[in-house]
């Protein structure tokens, strides 16, 4: 057993001698001390080699060894409320066990192209360090609130024979003898077919979009989690939608503290993200354009600037409802009260982050759900399937899409979807 | 909000007059009183209607609602210890929701393509439900073990530049202009340089094999998990994954009992896998195999058959390491004491139920994997990336992965792994 203590469960070491193993951060000498910062993927350690403290060697390694070289270091505990962490230590032996010669990634500003090209290497840094373990910690919670509430697992297929929404955006590829297939885009009507087994269901897993998007709020790899429940309407959708994202954002603050103050993100907005959030009308929301002096046609989609422009009076997510069926997917169930709008939801980010939900009723009337497909000439024969959801006990169910990064995105405060993600892809990057 | 009560929480209601809803999963009559069984999701109830005691109007309903119609019902709560699930439920009130005619799937025996294209139904049945609801609890139990042992999540890619280990078995499309790209067989690489920056990771995602096998034992599209350990060496990796499967086994037999009973399963067979595992070497394992009077050349990989035959000595999944390194990937580690073998290891479940896990020690030496890379011949340039994790603070590591469905299949007891995923994908399969 290749034995050593981790940095997190430095505590219960205190004032014992342990060994330590990991890479070296950053060092800085003053004369007859080196102070080497020894990272292990659980914390960051500040180690002193006192010249007195060591042999000859030792010392002349402390003196070498360089960034990222790998190493195994010995020494006391202890308690140093002023270091990182709470605790230094006082080394009496140190190991070199992979040397880095002339690491690319210096503590000099790089050029975002020259970071994606190095991503392998950049995920070593601290900030990028701090963005997956909240990404972890938003993983996690996203599956506790669900597996918390009843709801089954279901893993939709990610290769399909037919699109969902439109073709426009697709990957495609040959599935052997069976012609083409294509990448998921999102499991929701899959995940329609597992409400009616299982009640309560959510998919969680990569879906793609060839999308010829070159914003900073575009990849074309990303991960949804898809609640669908059967018996819920818009109402109890929105509920849930509202629940779960303070759930998520209150988790972050509570458990990702250390990583916030990293990113330097303003937690204080982040505790404001309690329940109710506010819930308006798409008609509503197009007034408020309006008010504002923005030109808007009601029946239009809104773009990214709308968005930011009505999310700005909150320091909430806010619910917009009820859009124009016309804009909206052919799965969504138009209001009884006024079938021009369906029972949709959005949810917006507050600062400008955008639409980081998207959801609705589903239509549960075969006919009308027939009259749909055809409106928007969709192929039947490719649905049969889906339509037998409603043709065999159908019941009112509703559901809703999150996007990881975009969450994730938000919750750190950052500018870029690429950061939240260990590899990114984009339009004109697979690499590394 | 539609509210309503769910089957699982019946035991908070035991006196009281509550609504449920969902499916009706079959029915029988006896004169005056008809028995209806509800599923929701959460489980199964028997409801009564008796004649007396509703209207002439409800008592028609109880008598015609058909296999698989929704409907809510309202009535009073028994305890009733013969029961499925320990309650009954005297009702007062029936109404249909969504009717149901002529379900496809009844009681009767069906041939296995007619199940399977009627997928989306077939998942409502009593059995598959039960290895849905066990699926999700294997993937909680998986998340969590890695969790509570300081893991991170690392999310790799899907979309990727190249192959891992070779190109015949993969998924191509074209990805905008940047030529072809493929879809993952495995995020190891990526987690490995995961390891580097977060000191134990673990990736769980899809992963993607056009193999044309048409066994059981295969699908296109199946999920896996695999954690990877800087400073980890082939032993510690070998007992991350005996903890790791006892873990996994154990917790389905103790929350998971009524579905493994549905499944007839025997778990007194699964009550067994608790450490230690044997942990025979590959060269072991060949004279086991001889002795056995099968023919077998020291060299030559093992198939199916032989790993039946070598498993069935033992009631635990048996731990195989030190194969020749001529037949596993060039990442893998040479044995510094024999470097005609390589510190890899394959763990294959008993009960015939074959390998579920392939894991190793990896190649940590730069100038060893750069000869390996040409041995293998694969183009260098794809794998400066992976060759850097080497140049940059190269450390002892290892991991491995284990297949999700496979480790379903075992631990259900079941035949096929088509049905432990939603929406199976094989080769002459891709929808529904």
């Amino acid at each position: 057993m290749l034995s050593h203590v981790y940095i997190k469960d430095l505590s219960k070491h205190v004032g014992e001698s342990v060994t330590l193993k990991g890479w070296l951060f950053n060092k800085r000498s003053s004369g007859k001390v080196k102070f080497l910062i020894l990272r292990d993927g659980t914390g960051y350690l500040q180690c002193i080699v006192f010249k007195g403290n060591v042999s000859e060697e030792v010392f002349a390694l402390a003196d070498s060894v360089s960034q990222e070289a790998s190493f195994e270091i010995t020494g006391k505990v202890k308690e140093e409320p002023r270091a990182v962490g709470g605790f230094e230590l006082d080394a009496t032996d140190l190991k070199l066990i992979g040397d880095s010669v002339e690491y690319p990634i210096t503590p000099k500003e790089h050029g975002i192209e020259f970071l994606i090209d190095n991503r392998h290497l950049w995920i070593r840094s601290k900030k990028q360090v701090a963005i997956l373990k909240i990404r972890h910690r938003i993983v996690k919670a996203i599956r506790d609130f669900y597996d918390e509430r009843g709801f089954t697992l279901f893993d939709p297929p990610i290769i399909t024979p037919n699109a969902a929404e439109g073709t426009s955006t697709l990957f495609e590829m040959d599935y052997f003898d069976l012609g083409k297939a294509y990448l998921t885009q999102s499991g929701q009507l899959y995940a329609e077919a597992g409400a009616m087994a299982l009640g309560k269901v959510y998919t969680f897993g990569p879906t793609f979009r060839a999308e010829k998007s070159k914003t900073r709020r575009h990849l074309t790899e990303f991960w949804m989690v898809e609640p669908e429940m059967a018996f819920y309407d818009l109402d109890d959708d929105m509920d849930l939608a509202e629940e779960f994202i303070e759930y998520i954002v209150q988790t972050v603050v509570k458990d990702c503290r250390p990583e916030l103050e990293v990113l330097e993100r303003d937690i204080s907005k982040l505790e404001k993200i309690v329940r109710p959030f506010p819930r308006i009308s798409y008609t509503e929301a197009v007034e408020v354009l309006k008010s504002k002096g923005r030109e808007f046609t009601w029946g239009d989609d809104f773009g990214a600037p709308d968005e930011t422009v009505i999310s700005e009076d909150y320091d909430k997510p806010v619910m917009i409802h009820r859009y124009p069926s016309a804009v909206k997917a052919f799965y969504m169930k138009r209001d009884p009260e006024n079938p021009e709008v369906a029972l949709a939801v959005d949810v917006i980010a507050p600062e400008g982050y955008g639409e980081i939900i998207g959801g609705s009723q589903r239509e549960d009337n075969l006919d009308f759900l027939l009259e749909r497909i055809k409106e928007h000439n969709l192929p039947q024969k490719y649905f049969e399937w889906y339509l037998d959801l409603r043709r065999f006990g159908s019941v009112p169910h509703a559901g809703f899409g999150l996007g990881l990064e975009r969450t994730v995105t938000w919750i750190c405060g950052i500018d870029h979807l690429r950061e939240t993600i260990p590899f990114p892809r984009m339009i004109y990057r697979n690499t590394p």
